[in-house]
């Protein structure tokens, strides 16, 4: 495998291209950069413009509306639901999440469950909004369904994210930002592209039978929720990712469960539909809402500083605070640049080209 | 193993009688008892009247107050701090869940941090206060420290458990009420009373080595995040748990990490606090918040007649909606009885000798 490392403004400008290209207007595109950037300057490689071309392949189906019509269908002083009008995710998101921290600016809470909606990017990006308000955001999604309950064989979830954010004085936020699979669909893609069988745990054959072949779900096979068996709590993970479908999907009006649409353009959206795009949930409340934001932050440091300084199995090993690598990550890719592999080099180029861009160098 | 099974009503006057000779009001007492008999009704035995003695235990140490000023100590119009007063979790927490909910019926939702309380009995009986009023209930606390982080071979984080309650239409609420380590205490403590080993991937011994031993937790061992271990997501177990314990602690201004005081009166509590008691976070969204309730539960039920119909890997298995084992125990136990397990009634009734009350008959 190749990298070949590109400064984030290069990556930013040219997908902020594509999506003007698509027909979304100089804020959306802008907007919607900045959270695909976001993900590759984070090493979450799998959410960043390795999914553009995704994306425009939507668009091209007409699944995706480059000018949606972004709106509240029901309110009450803290809880909204908004329709997306089957825009991209990553514009709708963060116009759901402004309208949260409205409402807790006001209320001390805010929830907006959202319908009509496509992929999100990363949960953190829009938990992270709340953050910068001295907030705790939450941020959720259903995605197309890829993950088996406990005891099926049948593709019924999405991975489904969940995220909580939170404040801290001298230290980063605390980002926990999960997909309620054992593993997610990106750590597939990478066995996949480096020819390695997958750890027993993460997937299962068109039986229900345990595979370690990366390539399994494209025969029918399932990912299988965090816990990965009952015996390890898999009916945990199967009870969270359900809670996330529910929060997201039938609370807003979105599909849920088998009826979520496929990210993929090259599957069509199941003609019996129980609602509208897909769905996400997401919330912000206010620290201050419950004690004084100093005191918060001065415990959260408390709280990180003990667990960092954790003793540990190995020397080699350190207790990760959630969130802390994707910082790292994101400090040093802010200086270093972006490393992207390849095979999505390659396939922004096609991109480039299908839509008379100039083409990324390398 | 020899159980005895006694009528609900017997077994909740005598977890009354027991909660009023500690010096609990008359209402205390019955609301104590009802969490703890609707854990025993629902089959989650390791939370009824089996924890009872320690209740009275941590009392005789001045550790419980059975007489609380439980208070609102921080609120906004949605969001509320409450102490409570060193009060059984059993009573506090019902009263912060009233809180929620009527903030919720005015501005559509309302959350609750606590701090000063203890164990609070089972998350799904509170989550299901709000589901009663056709809301969305939430409920999480922090315990003990029994579970390490992935990497450490310290204890510094509770089973701390979250639920998701949501209100349904013919079926019964989707309650996702689950502990965020891969194996809840009480299925340890079955397998100590079999003499079996448990499953790798529940418990490490105090070298982080991974250990089937059931009884490691008393040599230095540590539970395990749900997911167990890195490549099976543990990370993401970990991620979750220290979501709740901020939520519950950092929150509230309760204690959080190592510092959580232990619920067996045999342990000190730290002596250095970071905060009072141990902590919940509970909260309540109206669903007609979002949308009409009948078009939810409408979905609600296809959502759950969806995945009861799922095709499963074995013709013994199906999918097991969250919280549906439950209510089934529920039923079939308030009609047949409770089956207690004769440690715990000869436990029952040493702690009825110690009172002066009449003993249960078997």
């Amino acid at each position: 495998m190749t990298y070949y490392t590109f400064p984030e403004n290069t990556l930013r400008a040219f997908t902020e291209n594509v999506f003007l290209k698509m027909g979304c207007s100089e804020e959306h595109a802008q907007l919607a950069a900045d959270v695909l950037i976001k993900s590759d300057l984070r090493g979450i490689d799998s959410h960043g413009v390795a999914r553009l071309s995704g994306y425009v392949r939507l668009w091209q189906k007409n699944r995706i509306n480059p000018k949606p019509n972004i709106r509240i269908v029901h309110e009450t002083p803290t809880t909204a639901t908004i329709d997306g009008d089957a825009g991209l995710g990553l514009v709708v998101a963060p116009f759901a999440m402004k309208i949260a921290i409205e409402k807790a600016k006001t209320y001390g809470s805010g929830w907006v469950a959202i319908r009509n909606s496509n992929h999100f990017g990363i949960a953190g990006y829009h938990a992270l909004m709340a953050v910068e308000q001295e907030m705790i955001g939450f941020a959720m999604t259903n995605a197309s369904p890829l993950v088996a309950p406990t005891f099926s064989n049948e593709r019924l979830l999405g991975t489904n994210p969940m995220c909580y954010a939170f404040p801290a004085g001298k230290y980063p936020p605390v980002v926990a930002d999960l997909a309620t699979s054992a593993a997610a669909n990106g750590k597939l893609e990478i066995a996949q592209r480096s020819g390695k069988d997958v750890p027993d745990g993460w997937i299962q054959d068109g039986n229900g039978q345990s595979s370690l072949d990366p390539h399994e779900l494209k025969k029918g096979g399932s990912l299988l929720p965090l816990g990965s068996d009952r015996e390890h709590g898999s009916h945990k993970g199967f009870a969270l990712s359900a809670a996330v479908d529910i929060l997201s999907a039938v609370l807003s009006g979105a599909n849920y469960g088998p009826w979520v649409p496929p990210f993929v353009a090259f599957l069509e959206p199941p003609t019996d539909p129980v609602g509208l795009g897909i769905g996400h949930f997401l919330g912000a409340m206010r620290v201050d809402g419950f004690r004084p934001i100093e005191e918060f932050k001065s415990h959260m440091d408390n709280w990180i500083s003990r667990f960092k300084s954790a003793s540990t199995i190995s020397d080699e090993q350190k207790v990760i605070i959630p969130g802390e690598p994707e910082l790292e990550a994101e400090q040093e890719r802010k200086v270093s640049g972006i490393p992207i592999i390849d095979v999505v080099v390659k396939d922004l180029n096609v991109l480039a080209e299908m839509l008379g861009l100039k083409s990324l160098e390398y």
